[in-house]
């Protein structure tokens, strides 16, 4: 587990979405989120208050969450002198990136000198086991998409949020790199070597009481070409007693695909449960989850009506709507 | 690649399906192995002549390949000493042990000197791309199983030489340990990571000549709780034009997995021609390769017949029959 709370670094940002990381740690952890680290010329603002590396460690930050990418996720030579400071000053530094700290040795030196820890999230820290497919005590929930990024972390957040308001035991499950960033927790799957895939998830989601949920953050989807065995890993890893759909309406090909149209809903949730079923018979659709920011608040209504009387199932856009009706739905 | 002719190292097999490794190379590459080498109490035995290192060399071996597997898949200590003659002799060596050539310092240090290679197929050698899902010239079969280990590779094996007899463009493309060390070549799918799985089997299959049949190596099983991300990134990275469906009829419950019954062939038939036809609408399932090693000639033949009948396609025992009528099929 990484250590909280955490100073947010925005760096150089050049605009808003090059901190969605931050921005995503900030709208689902606000409490966990203390400060903000802005260098020269940063366009991206969290709202939170700019602190400096004294300021933050004085405030009780724990570690720097790297919450900025550049072009090719690379770690600017501009950041190091600061991330450096951090190190000597007692923090921690956590980061995303396709480049690793760990391949920055000043930042290993010191770390080492000082008793601080790296966490590159990219690179899975445990040693994962084969999955055994054993039925786990607990309930699952899986949020699938018909695409790649359309909303599926959002969604099993907001689920999340949703059921600890109501009292009920819940846990989101991060399998990326933001989720783990947000939660300090989770597997990089798509970092995880082929074999071990399911036994990741496996994992992540042990027994657990009886009315415990797991909100599996979904990843990728079983009609993306590039992405789907994850897809498939992850749906009999989790083995989800439900799954959520998740849709993004507006979209004129698969994410990065440009040859290939995606999926309707009936097909996605057709192949979803004829795929969760190897792993666990009853597992049911409860709800639909679309990304409607394509559209105005008058086409999202009619769209979702439509959804909803085509498929029979409550359909709702959790950032305009919240969850509510999707946690209803589990119940 | 890895140079041949091959010298095939039985070490200490205790058995001989511990040598399957040397049994697989022995049977479909006799042109390729030209001795073996075994140490005191070997119990295996490919039928090659005997050699010691320096006859191996004599006789034109380029490489000596780990053909045994001991119990937890490790180097055995008194193995070293004579893979260690091999490098001072002037071969390569190659394995897909688990624990790596690459591990043992003393073999690491005389190939560098002796400017030898150590050979771990077990391990990715490739950077492999991210997979774009784009159409390729040529045409791809793949084999497709009920479970793992029903006899896939084999399958493509026997297809590839029945073609290459008929005059025709055909190349096995391995996935899996055994087949690279038979081809010399190919992918380790199960030890990729898991975003790049779908694109290293568009690199093992690239365009090709309009009439050049790639025979990919199946791995694990839509179905297997365990494997089935690996299985549908070949799927969808291989892009086949035909599938073959692999089954063992005798076989209880799934591989490792003694709650998991196996999936009837039409339900592996309905789920793979769903699943391929994502990334090539006109896939076809041309036949049925069944693995009836454990049944007697009269029981493989009411039972092929059957399958024959009910499926509608063309059902061999490619060990007993030749894969002429699976080839016949494709043709």
């Amino acid at each position: 587990m990484i250590s909280t709370p955490y100073l947010l670094f925005l760096g150089d940002a050049p605009d808003p979405l090059a901190a969605k990381v931050a921005q995503g740690i900030r709208d689902w952890r606000p409490d966990v989120s203390i400060g903000q680290y802005r260098m020269d010329g940063c366009k991206a603002d969290m709202g939170l208050p700019d602190m400096t590396i004294p300021e933050a460690v004085a405030a009780g930050a724990k570690t720097l969450v790297v919450g900025v990418a550049n072009r090719g996720g690379v770690i600017s030579p501009a950041w190091l002198s600061i991330l450096e400071e951090a190190l000597l000053h007692g923090m921690d530094i956590a980061s995303g990136l396709h480049n690793l700290l760990h391949d920055e040795p000043q930042l290993v030196a010191t770390a080492r000198a000082k008793g601080r820890t790296l966490y590159d999230v990219r690179v899975p820290g445990v040693k994962y086991p084969i999955a055994n497919g054993k039925r786990r005590s607990g309930k699952r929930c899986l949020a699938v998409g018909t695409d790649c990024s359309v909303g599926k972390m959002y969604t099993a957040l907001a689920m999340e949020k949703d059921m600890r308001a109501r009292g009920m035991k819940a846990s989101f499950r991060a399998t990326g790199q933001t989720g783990i960033l947000i939660t300090g927790d989770g597997v990089p799957l798509d970092a995880v070597v082929a074999d071990f895939m399911a036994g990741s998830i496996e994992y992540l989601t042990p027994d657990n009481d009886p009315d415990h949920w797991d909100l599996i953050e979904g990843q990728g989807s079983l009609f993306h070409a590039s992405y789907s065995g994850v897809t498939l890993a992850l749906i009999h890893g989790g083995q989800p007693d439900t799954l959520i759909l998740c849709h993004e309406p507006t979209r004129a090909h698969m994410r990065g695909l440009p040859d290939y149209k995606l999926p309707s809903l009936e097909a996605l949730q057709d192949l979803a449960l004829t795929m969760a079923r190897v792993v666990n018979p009853d597992v049911t659709v409860t709800g639909i989850s679309v990304n409607t920011a394509a559209m105005s608040e008058a086409e999202a209504e009619d769209y979702l009506a439509g959804v909803e009387a085509k498929m029979g199932l409550p359909a709702v856009d959790p950032y305009r709507q919240g969850a509510g009706r999707l946690v209803d739905a589990l119940e």
